[in-house]
């Protein structure tokens, strides 16, 4: 499976600059001032330059929201108790959770895929089965998942990326849910950025004080205790990261091979960023930040990744709920890119020269 | 035609506070941690209130575009002939234009109003006639507009506002197009906050160094020269501002009266919000700002009204394409509020109460 890894992963072409420019020229023919549309121009220039196309579909839009449970939770880290994920799995498959009524506002529709929930679901309930386990272990005792585990649901992300691109997706998101998930998120951040826990650990859903502090301690004994190896992305993902992590670097991973610009979440999907770019840098040409969440850390993230979002919402809720509002403005601006007229079709004058 | 207009003033409420409890109990009862929605719970909050309605319409949204022409362009002040004006406004009744495109993303439609163009159109071309003048007096040597000429332009914004409500509009969103706009939203804002216009000023849509400098001295020659009075907005407005901007500070001013959410584009459009609301601060509650425009001066503005803008994406282009993509966003909103799953019908635990 590691060669199968490393197969795709080889076949991840950075963005080809000449549609870089060839997108840049198009937006220059528009009949507004150069530039003019800022973030909707930069934005339109790499979703033209991911798929070759100077016209390209937005139509199908795709949130693939992964859910998984934490072992790590028995340590009182989340402000709720890990019931909630399957409840809220359910609320997702009955459409009322927050992703659904956003990416039904987006045109998107919503995948939630059962990669590692302490429960056993019916598939007829329409969620996608692809159980590595229930749950993961709990990091402040031993390794989260073992590395094949850490593969596997990997893997599994790259599958589903794949099945959508073949399905004629033209778009995907990432999305979580999982009680107890910003503690892996934060610890993974930990060791990959080399930084105390403290400085990248916040509330997650609303835990007060005391179990902040409890939850930094926490952070701080898992990777004592786990020691993981910084260098090997993996290693990292497996010791102090959970199923839903592992399944979102691998939608990215599965995006960038298959040329589909990947809209990611918030925290937690920037933490499964974190370990598909440490695998490829070239993946990030296919990323596309949706937000920057008010929890604690992901300011930082984005910084460490230098990357800018779309917007800034105060939004932390993660689900794929960020990924689906900025599906909005991508979409705007590919409008632009395909819709405008030019200076010349609209015998528009252009600007002085001076 | 003054008593109107303080009719119109007078009959405007702020927000019931307690339309904007009800809201947060709603939105405090969704499957979702509270206030994780951040800005979108905020938006749904007072956007509720407004219509004093829990499950309010975003269905008709229109985007009043204002087209005037500025008799200051003789300075050198805009990177762009005015014949530009004629050119886009066209442009614009064709569709082709930015806002077209974005309000068609939206879901809104785009009302262009000749209030002040230089220019005879033919009303078969689609425009809606409103005219004042054939553009403002260079108001580097005498008052751009009298004073009945700015009430005038005022006054018709409010006329456009009251007929939406009544044809059943939901929303309104604020453009405007018209060469050289920039230089007196400058002018306004320097005068009303009491400010250098070097403070202010900025490249609109993209004048050089030189041409820079000049806008600056222009700027502060028309207000030595005319003395407009900080304390009189109108004044202000007549002696310094122009057709669209009084016809976008009318629009807001129709809207709040008729209770209708106002969406507020970028620079020029808040240089409207000014005088709106120096004649009423109660007409903020109905006011959304939709983006902080990349040009200089905007997010001074905006501190000066203590507002933040919903997004932040660099766009400088005006016409209405930053009230556009907000519509969007607010209608991402309404629709968490309107159609999430309660905890209890959701059948989802809250959180620990530690």
């Amino acid at each position: 499976m590691m060669q199968e890894l490393e197969k795709v992963l080889k076949s991840i072409e950075p963005l080809d600059s000449e549609w870089l420019t060839r997108a840049q020229e198009r937006l220059d023919l528009l009949a507004k001032p150069p530039g003019s549309l800022g973030k909707l121009e930069a934005i339109a220039r790499r979703y033209g330059a991911i798929k070759k196309d100077l016209t390209p579909s937005t139509q199908r839009k795709m949130i693939v929201t992964f859910a998984g449970d934490h072992g790590v939770v028995v340590e009182g880290v989340s402000a709720f108790p890990q019931a909630v994920t399957v409840q809220m799995v359910r609320n997702m498959l009955e459409g009322g959770a927050a992703v659904n009524v956003l990416a039904r506002h987006a045109g998107a529709e919503v995948t939630v895929v059962d990669i590692g929930v302490n429960y056993d679901f019916d598939s007829a309930e329409g969620v996608c089965i692809r159980k590595i386990g229930y749950g993961t272990r709990n990091f402040a005792l031993e390794p989260a998942m073992t590395r094949d585990e850490a593969l596997q649901a990997l893997m599994t992300g790259i599958e589903l990326a794949k099945n959508m691109a073949r399905d004629g997706y033209d778009m995907l998101g990432t999305g979580e849910m999982g009680i107890g998930n910003t503690t892996p998120s934060s610890a993974l951040f930990a060791v990959m950025a080399g930084l105390h826990p403290r400085e990248v650990t916040g509330r997650g859903t609303g835990v007060d004080d005391g179990a902040l502090k409890k939850k930094i301690a926490v952070i701080e004994k898992a990777i004592a205790l786990n020691r993981p190896d910084p260098t090997d992305p993996l290693d990292v993902l497996a010791k102090v990261g959970g199923y839903e992590i592992a399944g979102i670097a691998g939608l990215i991973i599965g995006g960038a091979a298959s040329r589909l610009p990947v809209v990611v979440d918030g925290f937690i999907s920037t933490a499964g960023a974190l370990i598909a770019l440490a695998l490829n840098a070239a993946i990030n040409d296919y990323v596309f930040y949706s937000h920057l969440s008010a929890e604690a850390g992901h300011r930082r993230m984005l910084d460490y990744l230098h990357q800018e979002p779309i917007m800034n919402l105060d939004m932390r809720l993660g689900e794929g709920t960020g990924a689906a509002v900025a599906m909005t403005v991508i979409e705007a601006a590919i409008s632009v890119m395909k819709e405008m007229a030019t200076f010349e079709s609209a015998g528009v004058e252009g600007q002085h020269t001076t």
